[in-house]
């Protein structure tokens, strides 16, 4: 079940590069739609609806820069016990688009929420009105630019004729591929578990290169579940396991305006009642939720531009869980170590240098460093059987792991980052011109 | 007297893209020596020593650095009144260099100081004994590699040989020459004032590009002044002046476990005793030591690898200081940023999600950004005379002027960067290979 991120980087085994994903079949409750709304100057799909029916439970989290997008502020205001639908557009962000941009998110949601409304008059048999205080958005794309409401609005009609309410791989992949925007590959996961005796379904999808594609870098993660669980409790798990996999990636330190994960639950499993998100019950569910959140952001790290190679950075027997992740971000965003990385140069000097300039506590006679498997620092003294020309060797890996064993304590963190190459660069430059 | 950065940059102006630098002279009470002590395989100065025959009064900062290098190490633990001498090598950094690393040094500074007795009891009227306490080292170079103390040792008499108490600029160029690891120009600095109505002299010179070198990217900067002023003063003065200079400059946020900047003072102009740092005739030589350090800061940052553009970014109207810098540095460090420079494209929306992710305090409705002369953002608003083809046409320069005005207080700062271009992840992913 797991998908393993070497699967995008397996010169060694001869396997191809291209993205393994997952698919991900019909989950009860949810109904998808893309379409082209014209966004892009050549056709594709821009514009996706994920519907829920008969609502969903849901939680999310948003980025924490100062500067927010407009649908960012749209969805930290709605206090709808449940949603109806998420609304996804490409090509624009709503960032820095002022009270126009919030404006045309209105129109949107009332729009929307109309049009959906006369869909259950036609095709339930206890139709709701659905209000706009139901629907969420996510935007991604160029910043600063006039929110194409019109074009968006227009399109409506069309993707709710094409909602079906049986999915398939082929939707998902569709719905995966119409979120992208400069990502090269879409990204799917899933995982199955149980809460008592009853099978539950957690899929997820995603967009996003490393954190730094050039339309502001985006990330965005939707995971859906037919689980019947509280917003209470999707909470606590999103917000538990968020930290460790989308939080702990990073290509270049650069934060988007629009970066946003949810997770929604359709309920229509017959799970046994769970009110608390330490139920017990919920073991299982809680590492597949981790599973998929963490396959989704290996794979948005694994899709940085020009990226050659996929590090893994742990950092263990910590003083505490900040000191921990300071070092591993440190090592994570310097420049120095990612080139060094992309010129598989086991250059040590650089990863110790983005340890000390970490601003956590350092005691060198207790640092130890291991690159793959072999030893280079022990305890401050470089290591007597470290052969540099076998380090070289591992270095040609396209999947490389770091160990740093500070020996101050017991804490650690796991931090996700690709190399720097060239290319990354000239894709970085050549945006926009 | 000032040393225009635009010399660096000035393609408009067709003028070459070389490195202007000041010529140095004599300056009482000051000898320099340059030798190769054959730490590179291929012959060139690499170890200089400042010689100040009747000691000099003297002030340090170091790097923030958890891992320090042993040199640094050892010059925090000098607690004599004055200095004898300043041995620079390059090459090897000495950190990570365990208890042998120390070892090398004590053992150096007492053949140095034995050696440079030896020569006063020969040259002076009225020699001194000269203790190793009175020896500071600088190092630069690559790191975890044993310290070629044996090297070194042996050059000692050839560089006390080649001591000449007349200094030129020819002996000035061979210093600065002499200290640089990667550096592709010597970085050499100068400025005259009166302290009360005697002149003085304030010479500099330094190594380090844009602080992201392959060599773990050290900067050494080294004042010089014949001004009379005792090390409590001269400490205040670096304190305050480092701040919006040598601190102020960033390529790419990483720090050397080696960076130092000295200032000694030879005592030999007859200026007025000065006690306090406060003395209002010290307000022209404050200056010239601004002077002095901003020019050398700045030759830092022009000359790092494959910069193509060079970046002052003034953020002014914050709360606070903190909040000023934190905001410049978020800019100045931003990949996204750099390589949109490094594209002459006025990407804004970028440098509006610098800010953003700064943590620091932004209200979106007071927020303006300048590129060059061109309004970009009013107050949150993008400007009705914003003109892209006119921008567009300003980021052609090679000397760039970003203002970000958060309109929330009255406090400011600058900070100096560079573009990023792929020249740089060339030259860092290919080193040592």
């Amino acid at each position: 079940m797991v998908f393993s991120i070497n699967n995008f980087f397996d010169r060694k085994n001869k396997k191809s590069i291209i993205a393994d994903f997952q698919d991900l079949e019909h989950l009860d409750g949810i109904s998808i739609s893309a379409v082209s709304a014209g966004l892009y100057e050549k056709k594709r799909d821009d514009l996706v609806l994920f519907y829920f029916r008969d609502g969903a439970n849901y939680a999310s989290v948003f980025t924490q820069s100062k500067i927010i997008s407009e649908n960012i502020k749209w969805n930290q205001k709605i206090d709808s016990k449940k949603l109806t639908a998420l609304l996804v557009n490409t090509r624009n962000a709503n960032a820095l688009t002022g009270s126009n941009g919030f404006k045309s998110l209105k129109e949107l949601s009332l729009d929307l929420s109309k049009n959906l409304s006369d869909k259950q008059m036609m095709d339930e048999d206890c139709p709701k009105k659905i209000s706009p205080n139901e629907i969420m958005f996510a935007c991604t794309g160029t910043i600063g630019e006039k929110f194409p409401v019109d074009k968006i609005k227009k399109s409506i009609p069309d993707l709710i004729q094409k909602i079906k309410y049986t999915q398939n791989k082929l939707i998902w992949m569709k719905a995966a591929l119409g979120i992208m925007t400069t990502d090269t590959k879409p990204k799917l996961s899933m995982s199955e578990c149980k809460i008592g005796s009853t099978k539950v379904k957690i899929y997820g999808i995603a967009k996003g290169s490393g954190m730094i594609f050039p339309n502001m870098a985006t990330t965005l993660g939707f995971l859906f579940t037919d689980a019947k669980l509280p917003s209470s409790v999707l909470k606590q798990i999103l917000k538990k396991n968020i930290e460790t996999t989308f939080n702990a990636i990073s290509c270049d330190g650069d934060t988007s305006t629009n970066d946003m994960v949810t997770i929604f639950s359709t309920n229509k499993a017959n799970n046994p009642i769970i009110k608390k998100p330490k139920d017990t019950k919920l073991k299982k569910f809680n590492d597949s939720v981790h599973e998929v959140l963490l396959n989704l952001a290996k794979s948005v790290t694994a899709d940085g531009e020009g990226a050659s190679k996929f590090i893994t950075i742990n950092c263990k027997n910590c003083r505490t869980l900040k000191e921990a992740k300071k070092i591993s971000f440190s090592i994570a965003n310097s420049l120095l170590v990612k080139t060094a990385f992309a010129g598989e140069d086991p250059n040590w000097g650089r990863i110790a240098m983005a340890i000390g300039k970490s601003s956590a506590k350092v005691n060198i006679n207790k640092l130890s460093i291991l690159i793959g498997p072999f030893k280079v620092l022990i305890k401050g003294n470089l290591s007597e059987n470290y052969d540099e020309i076998k380090v070289s060797d591992y270095m040609k890996n396209d999947s490389i792991n770091l160990t740093i064993d500070l020996g101050l304590g017991d804490k650690k963190f796991t931090a996700y980052t690709t190399d720097l190459t060239k290319k990354y660069v000239e894709i970085n430059a050549d945006y926009r011109t």
